[in-house]
């Protein structure tokens, strides 16, 4: 087992990673002791995990809430009906709530405990690679507006996360390859020799080798740990973490949530902040295509397709909440390894670049993706 | 004009009190600097205060949004359509919601800037006692759920609060007794010389007497703001603050939050606190009535009720928000200007309490509660 502590003073907590933890009952109890647990989770990933975790917990009142399957879930209904349940098993201050899922059931999840009752504890059981690297550190907690994603939330951290790397085994291969994503980024904003370890060792990670799933969903969570240490609340650095990601949520929108999975967008958007970098002079042109090689080896989409409307993505990166008054600020590759915040460039130049991205290729990624959808 | 600090690190804000703020436009904006701006209020308040405090401000981009008036507007529903009108105007991160009104709004608004991509800053005009001696103070935001009040919510500090005694003048004398529950609250739970102040000084309150005023809405905000201080999350001692709460919460619970104002429950409440405390040894049956005399002199009732039902308050008592895994905790007064924070006693020992509160008093506050509901 591998750990990673977040240090945010009286709110650290600890990431455990490894193959079984959710067996290990010694673990599981020491980092959930409540008296009063709830689990919540997914229908998907209830018959896997819910009766494992269940067997390896020991709290005096023990439930849990099994959710429909899906993005759609995440809202202030869903939150109301996990609160509901809450008052009715007659949950108190000291309780804790327990996430088994990906990144919906963490996000309604967490928020759920930051709100009831004006802020309970939770823990994370991460199941999806994606939770594991990205949703696990940050004590970001949401739920969506119809309009705009994670529109409605709270910073809350967790008292554990138990990233239980044998579950990666029952994730779908589309799954996988979108929680690389945040994966390959990490690498990008902060940890080139990360970059090229993962450069070096994507067949292994493909074959679910278990020393190199421990090592991804490790050094991913140091790194944003330590980005988070510095700036819990996002109000400067921790903003590096959002690369790819303006442009990410504005294709996840454009698509109704529905067409691009969160990291297949980003992958996208990763693609785009690089030749947008390397069109305000900060990184080359082999530097693009090195993004996109790693990108496409993870079996990542790296273009927007080409049926988007550059337009369309535009107006909707403006609602982005990223944007504070002084206008919409943006991440770019200062160098691969080195990423920087800076104002948004023009428009007509955002528009060039994701007009020739979506010219540029007829990616493996974007196919697939349209064959899945 | 009166001024007190909450001094919370970089959460601390001012408090500033005096007659005629919110006409006073360099000290609105001063204190409200953010570009856009939502001022949240009532269908009671707007018409009185609303276009004042519009005038006061100068923000560039500047709304309000007027809601239904009661407690019953506190709900997910109506958290729901204020963060609707936050992304329809394209409200941003630097935005800053204003609570112009009673705890009601000051209660929903703030949840909804805690909420709002997670948390932006809000600034609040009470104008009610109540609201300006305890709401204003400590950072608790929260909706009601159907079975129990405040379940729903977080704590979220203001960035400045604007306590205008003027608007008190439109206050009715019940609502403004109710908020004077709170200001004996915090003689008895920390200030002895305070609460012998009120007592000599009580009909210059309830003549609205400016600096009489001023003087019981700075000196609560300050005890609060002391306690507050010491324990932001209420971990412990700011439990202090919820004397007469575990009996009034209930007594506004059975009565379905429509027979009874906050205050006059917690002043019934204070009134078996302060019972049960001689029970418990700990002060004489002549600080009890002492107690009941300057409640009495604020128009307050001082008794539960002839009607009330023992069993079912100490059943609501146990789901109160307040209990943790160790069973129901209680503040009692250990003498008058000092409260602690206990086990509950045995319920046949409240039991008994609540019974001779409903017997002994005919009370001229529970016979003007019962005319005016």
């Amino acid at each position: 087992m591998y750990s990673v502590e977040v240090s945010l003073g009286e709110r650290s907590y600890p990431i455990h990673i490894g193959p079984g933890l959710i067996d290990d009952a010694e673990l599981v109890r020491r980092c959930i002791p409540a008296r009063q647990v709830m689990i919540v989770t997914n229908e998907v990933v209830a018959p896997l995990y819910l009766g494992r975790l269940e067997r390896s917990l020991a709290a005096d009142q023990q439930h849990s809430l099994v959710l429909p399957d899906g993005e759609k879930q995440k809202n202030l209904n869903t939150l109301s009906a996990i609160i509901d349940r809450l008052v009715a098993e007659g949950f108190r201050r000291d309780a804790c709530l327990v996430a088994l899922g990906g990144g919906v059931i963490g996000d309604i999840t967490g928020f759920a405990a930051a709100c009831y009752q004006r802020g309970i504890a939770f823990a994370q059981v991460p199941t999806t690679l994606l939770a594991q690297v990205d949703a696990s550190v940050g004590g970001k907690t949401a739920v969506n507006h119809p309009q705009a994603k994670n529109m409605i939330g709270a910073f809350h951290q967790p008292i554990a996360v138990l990233a239980d790397t044998g579950t990666l085994a029952s994730l779908p291969e589309r799954e996988f390859s979108a929680g690389l994503a945040e994966v390959v980024k990490h690498g990008l904003i902060l940890d080139k020799s990360f970059l090229v370890w993962l450069e070096e060792n994507m067949d292994a990670i493909l074959d679910h080798d278990a020393a190199a799933l421990a090592h991804i969903v490790g050094r991913s969570c140091e790194i944003k740990a330590a980005i988070v240490a510095e700036d819990e609340l996002e109000q400067g650095r921790r903003a590096l973490l959002n690369l790819g990601h303006t442009f990410g949520h504005a294709l996840e929108s454009l698509g109704a949530y529905r067409d691009w999975l969160h990291g297949e967008a980003v992958a996208a958007g990763i693609v785009m902040a690089a030749w947008t970098s390397k069109e305000l002079g900060m990184i080359g042109a082999a530097d693009c295509r090195r993004v996109e090689a790693v990108l496409s080896r993870a079996r990542l989409p790296i273009s927007p397709g080409t049926d988007v409307d550059a337009d369309a993505m535009l107006r909707t990166m403006r609602l982005d909440k990223k944007a504070g008054a002084a206008g919409l600020r943006m991440i770019f590759l200062q160098r691969l390894g080195r990423a920087v915040v800076t104002a948004a460039p023009d428009a007509a130049l955002l528009r060039q670049v994701i007009d020739a991205r979506a010219a540029a290729h007829d990616s493996p990624g974007a196919a697939r993706r349209t064959a899945a959808s």
